[in-house]
């Protein structure tokens, strides 16, 4: 029988190659993303394209009410993005408090109705060091409390623990994905900065597997390059 | 310095109990309530009116945005409450799927972002039957991945984890607690059912521990407890 998947995806380049991944290892898979009042509303609307291309099932949930819950973040509120690598201490607001417990434990409560066997989400190991909630030891800690939240029992796959954005872009590319529909960006204008710490990773990574990123920055990919290889020289 | 809790309020009685508890021990509280669609909104009016009395913040949050995800379950849907005591099969539908375990991410979330050392919720071993999520396995696992979830560490605070309804109101009124602003029933007419699962097992408890129950119901109280006791006997 096939086997059924929840994929947390939120139309970034990091998800979107989860979801072709629980594709590629034969599940059926149920797209789930989260509209939590983030900028970046983009990201969203490329989750719906690429599920439509694919004919994905995808359910999109509104959890902005919980916003004034998770206060202080630049990701859902007024404070200005900061420009500049996720190293730097001021990336720091831009972690929404308890975000990823809160959207795994959403994602398992639809994986359970759908007695699913899986929930896959995107954390990635270059991401240890900003989000305590992408650490593998949350991850462990996640995957016991599913064991008993319910008398259906849902695994978590994170296939891309032990990597960061390169080892997903070589996934990627080595699968033949396009990753024209990702969007990055957390300045939600028309194209992508190539300034914030969530672009400045973005490109590092293309730059590492050598690769020309497709969708449109501001500047041309050239003059994108090279401002984020001083940026990330300097810190 | 003052110890910080939120507190997981439904308006229900149990959780009635543990604000006060809290309240009792010491820590500046801050209730937390969630609509998520139930029919009995009245738990929230109960929730909002007691909160004003104590002068404890408050803060209500809509989520019945994830009601879709939650499917299947008549807490939150137009399936007929079932009547009967909870120990029966017809109970079960009342389970939202993971309902504890998200409830507890978002009042986690709440605590981080207010730097709180405790969340307190009114789990009780006389659920252990029909709720997976109120188990003492499930919240020493959850206990467990608060560790991990963020920098901010954050405990979980289940006073009467060992007890049952009966324990919580002989607590309550050994505190000298006035139940009559808790709001139980499912069904959410002008007063209370008598009947539903959640009636019963509120008159049962009431019963128990030789007390009347403040709030009004449909018939009169010596009714409901010939009726209650009966259902009782019967299952």
């Amino acid at each position: 029988m096939t086997k059924k998947a929840v994929v947390i995806y939120s139309g970034g380049m990091d998800s979107f190659t989860v979801l072709h991944r629980a594709l590629r290892e034969g599940y059926e898979v149920y797209a789930l993303s989260f509209n939590y009042g983030q900028r970046h509303g983009k990201e969203l609307d490329c989750a719906a394209k690429v599920c439509a291309e694919l004919g994905v099932p995808h359910r999109l949930v509104d959890i902005t009410a919980i916003n004034e819950l998770l206060q202080g973040s630049s990701l859902t509120s007024d404070i200005d993005v900061p420009e500049g690598h996720y190293a730097d201490d001021n990336m720091k607001q831009t972690v929404v408090p308890n975000r990823n417990m809160i959207l795994l434990s959403l994602a398992a409560g639809y994986g359970i109705s759908l007695k699913a066997d899986d929930v896959f989400y995107g954390a990635h190991g270059g991401d240890h060091d900003i989000y305590p909630d992408c650490r593998k030891v949350f991850v462990t800690a996640m995957r016991n409390v599913l064991m008993y939240a319910d008398w259906h029992q849902i695994d978590l796959k994170v296939p891309f623990q032990e990597g960061n954005k390169q080892t997903i872009l070589e996934w990627g590319f080595a699968h033949g994905l396009d990753y024209a529909d990702t969007w990055t960006c957390y300045n939600g204008r028309e194209k992508a900065c190539g300034k914030c710490g969530s672009c400045i990773e973005r490109v590092e990574s293309f730059i590492a597997v050598g690769k020309v990123d497709p969708i449109a920055y501001e500047d041309d990919w050239a003059t994108v390059c090279e401002s984020v290889t001083k940026t990330l020289e300097a810190s």
